[in-house]
């Protein structure tokens, strides 16, 4: 007998259990089913969210419906709760018949579900849990619906926030870098305070999605450890003091007690069990493990087995998410935040950001390239991204003559400035859309680099980086991360990091691996060391290093601010309206020869 | 009976009587028949220089001829003299053409003749005025041929006469905004020299074009006071002494003494006549005034009738030339020189200059700007200048949140330093095109401006801009300059401006007026203040002027010398070949996972 074709289902045991790991992005769902003995993905399936992202007008409730959506304001950022629990319904089945189709699988050898999520995305829900966009009345008041991470308008809330911390000297603000941004739980939850105070009266519960979807499956409110350490200022187990959150406004005293404290479960713990309604919508078995919540990056250090201190994990996509853990808690400078068993059990997780980084390149490729490339990458059957590369590869170190700063999207860390923008310097009549692309690539290594040394000098240090996401693909740029950090650079072999986190989640909870560690060593995927630095490169890159390192503290420290002073004028002017055209017809015209 | 149909031919006096003007470009040379009374282009003719420029062979000479033209080194640019002939043998009878078939204008009726030149443009000449090119056996010398304004080799012979001098405390170089160009007659004569000393030595005049051609013209060679002083550092009668030659390099003590003085004649004189071989190239009636040399952009002045104090003429192409006259020397810092008598005979001509502007645009147009752009211009049947200006026309002053450098070609004034380059400082991921486009008309306004203030604060005041060459034609780029510079802004009234102000020195050497700024006034062409400051704007320019300036003077005066820095590394690679493709194969690959 094959056992790999009669696969025994031996619940709470590695031998032939499957996990399902669902990973919730900004646009979609995704669900696998994997082996918990080895981590091998069986079955894979995604569902785009029907309501996608609502920036502009709100998509959901009576007034869409009847054909007349309400506007939104700029820089929000909202989404449907129900349209999560679609891809339950829809993926999870779907990764399990792939699972069945292709390798036999079957739904009783299903263990346990974990979950990961966007973050910090916001649910405003009643004591049950149910999101108040849902209830009746409340569909056309946006402040109801789910504020996806990327919601930017409590910037002013944020604002005051940070002021307000600096200003009573609260311990917490060094755990963040010293900045606590608009898409977190205390910014989002002041300005729906002071916008919809009536709303704010009606919601019970302020629940991270990660921590709400898993509500739905198990029926269990569970705080996960991580986002209610990087995102709640949840901090050795305290949060902000009434005092603090009465000087933000007195209405918002009660905010933590009334509205976000909640019993908080370490992550890879079991929530609770599938419940017979999140059974019937999955296909999964009723009573199985339900995992602790958790966030999207810190789930992907143990999908790449990296989760020992030293081991930085860069998700490389639109944005770079840095976690990585380290055995004792140290202040670094414009770190995202540092959390006990934030990213695993046992060990503080760090987490930095670069807050542009795909997004530039696809900007430039969009909106800086003449047609002749996209012209020569479409004949030869590679994308625009592929022919500039190839262009760049060919340079060496410093042939461009460039160096550029990559602060298009804002400076994440260690600057912690959203303000701030981008610079491209040393252009010449003989510089081409392959220098510019180099330099941009070369920008945002050095901004890794910024990012490694802080942690150097702040006593974590870096040994490894661990690249996962979609950009791990360009090896040029891979290589260049590699010369410029000097570090070793190895590469996540999965491209679904993500969710298969979430199912080694899924399988500790269920009691499979003692604990999240042991379960990455056996499920995680990652090929070591695949791009190490060249000391001759990297020397040169030393170079221009330098130079990004001068243009950065002297634009990005005060030097100069005129980043800073031009937002501002750019405001100015958008507020000011259309220019008229005076240009159009001379003031005078006359002809002064005879 | 009607005078114009039959125009009386009255020479000397400015009646019917008709000049020609010739202007010799980098090109072309055109040919325009003006009456004398009005300035009115009664004909015109363009011929292109068989050779063009020789930039990477020389495509003259017994080896071209055999079809094995030789390679020149980087940044050579040679032509050859018998090109510039062909003008006078070509488009003079073809100007002289147009004018009788459209104006029954005759070839009798001309009274004199003037021409302006490229500078400084130089042809190394035996006594009798033959290019050392068309003596037997010189012919593949590439040394022996004219070397362009452009000719950029002699950097480090510049770079060693501007040494020399500082370190001497030679008084001259002040005149110069401290420092004698590689384009310049010394630098260039340094290099002929010193790299091929045989040829140096057959040498017996070291001749601006301008007046090479006038000696064929007239059979006098004449040198004409303005690119004596501006190109020649003829300085109140002095040249630099033979102690300072010596210094440069022993065997060049003789330059002025052998190979450079000649006698000086002022602008507007007459040379001498025509000569019965000139006539004939030409169709002109023999012994007709020949007038003294002159450079394109300073014949451009009286052109625009723009010659008295205050009145700067800013010649706008690929770069702009600024020339302005004064009553007083002074020293302008960064100034390109100035010149007693070097624009018009009694009044001191100062010259400076940015040296990328159009180019800059163009560079842009060509390598930065996404086919979407090309394509809606194309549909509408306009160019993507005119689209960009357009849609950059309708923005407030500073909509686009940026601020640049306009220095991708260097910057000739005020800090006279070729190896700056370009920067773009603002960009974020909703930058567009046009933004950038119209950052960088601002920047070339910007840098205007700091030559004007520059101009001011030395004690010799700008009243006024007119605007020659290409760029008048964009009317957002004129209102950008009025109301960055708060200056009124006129714009020459003809498109033949050096032509036509080399046929008003025509006129004065011919004794149809008693001096060019009479002749000026009678026959120069503006439109004037047909752009006027805006002040409201003008306030909003003065900040992002502000910001330009702390840019201008930290990248450009040593606040942080990162330009300079990025040029050598980029040297270095460039000599180091192409890299080697080690992203291609990485290092090592091993799926670490089980």
């Amino acid at each position: 007998m094959n056992p790999a074709a009669a696969p025994r289902s031996t619940p709470g045991t590695p031998g032939d259990a499957l996990v399902v790991g669902v990973d919730y992005g900004t646009l979609s769902g995704r669900a696998v089913v994997v082996r918990v003995r080895d981590g091998q993905i069986l079955g894979s399936a995604v569902h785009a969210y029907p309501h996608a992202v609502m920036e502009r007008e709100l998509t959901a409730g009576p007034a869409a419906e009847a054909g007349s959506p309400l506007a939104l304001p700029p820089d929000w950022a909202l989404q449907v709760p129900g349209d999560y629990v679609e891809v339950l319904k829809v993926a999870v089945p779907e990764a399990l018949r792939q699972a069945q189709a292709e390798h036999g699988a079957r739904a009783e050898q299903v263990v346990g579900i974990a979950t990961d999520f966007t973050a910090c995305t916001m649910v405003p829900t009643t004591e049950d849990g149910t999101p108040l966009s849902e209830l009746p009345g409340l569909g056309d008041r946006p402040h109801a619906y789910v504020k996806l991470w990327k919601h930017h308008a409590a910037q002013p809330h944020a604002d005051l926030v940070n002021a307000v911390a600096h200003e009573r000297g609260e311990p917490w603000i060094a755990r963040y870098g010293g900045l606590i941004s608009s898409e977190w739980e205390f910014a989002k939850g002041l300005q729906l305070l002071q916008e919809d105070p009536e709303l704010y009266d009606r919601m019970r519960h302020w629940v991270e999605a990660a921590d709400w979807i898993v509500w739905q499956l198990s029926g269990t409110y569970v705080r996960n450890a991580c986002t209610a350490g990087y995102k709640g200022i949840l901090q050795e187990g305290s949060y902000p003091s009434r005092d603090f959150l009465a000087a933000l406004d007195p209405a918002f005293a009660g905010f933590v007690d009334d509205k976000l404290a909640h019993p908080v479960g370490p992550l890879g713990a079991r929530a609770g069990s599938l419940t017979a309604q999140a059974a019937a919508w999955t296909g999964l078995p009723e009573g199985i493990a339900v995992a602790v919540g958790n966030v999207d990056a810190h789930v992907t250090a143990p999908a790449a087995n990296a989760v020992e201190p030293g081991q930085m994990v860069a998700i490389m996509g639109t944005s770079t998410c840095h976690v990585m853990n380290g055995d004792a808690v140290r202040e670094v400078p414009g770190m995202c935040g540092v959390v006990d068993g934030g990213i695993v059990e046992g060990l503080w997780g760090y987490e930095a950001g670069q807050s542009g980084v795909g997004d530039i390149f696809g900007w430039f490729v969009d909106h800086g390239v003449p047609a002749g490339y996209h012209e020569q990458a479409a004949a030869r059957g590679i994308s625009t991204h592929e022919l500039l590369t190839e262009l760049a590869a060919d340079q060496q170190v410093g042939q461009h003559g460039l160096v550029a700063l990559d602060w298009h999207s804002g400076n994440r860390s260690v600057l912690v400035d959203h303000e701030l923008s981008g610079l491209v310097l040393g252009q010449t009549l003989a510089t081409r859309a392959e220098d510019v692309y180099r330099a941009l690539l070369e920008a945002t290594a050095f901004g890794t680099r910024v990012i490694v040394e802080a942690f150097d000098a702040s006593g974590v240090p870096v040994t490894e980086l661990i690249v996962a996401g979609g950009l791990l693909k360009n090896r040029l740029l891979m290589q260049i991360y590699a010369d410029v950090t000097r570090l070793p650079l190895s590469t996540i072999a999965t491209d679904q990091g993500p969710a298969l986190g979430s199912a080694i989640h899924a399988a500790v909870a269920a009691g499979a691996y003692p604990d999240v560690r042991a379960a990455a060593a056996a499920m995680g995927k990652v090929d070591r060391a695949v791009y190490t630095p060249d000391e001759g490169r990297a020397r040169l890159y030393d170079r221009l290093f330098a130079e990004y390192r001068l243009l950065h503290d002297h634009f990005g420290r005060g030097g100069n601010d005129v980043m800073h002073r031009l937002r501002a004028y750019r405001r100015e002017a958008l507020a000011a309206g259309p220019a008229p055209r005076p240009t159009r017809e001379p003031a005078a015209v006359g002809t002064e020869a005879p």
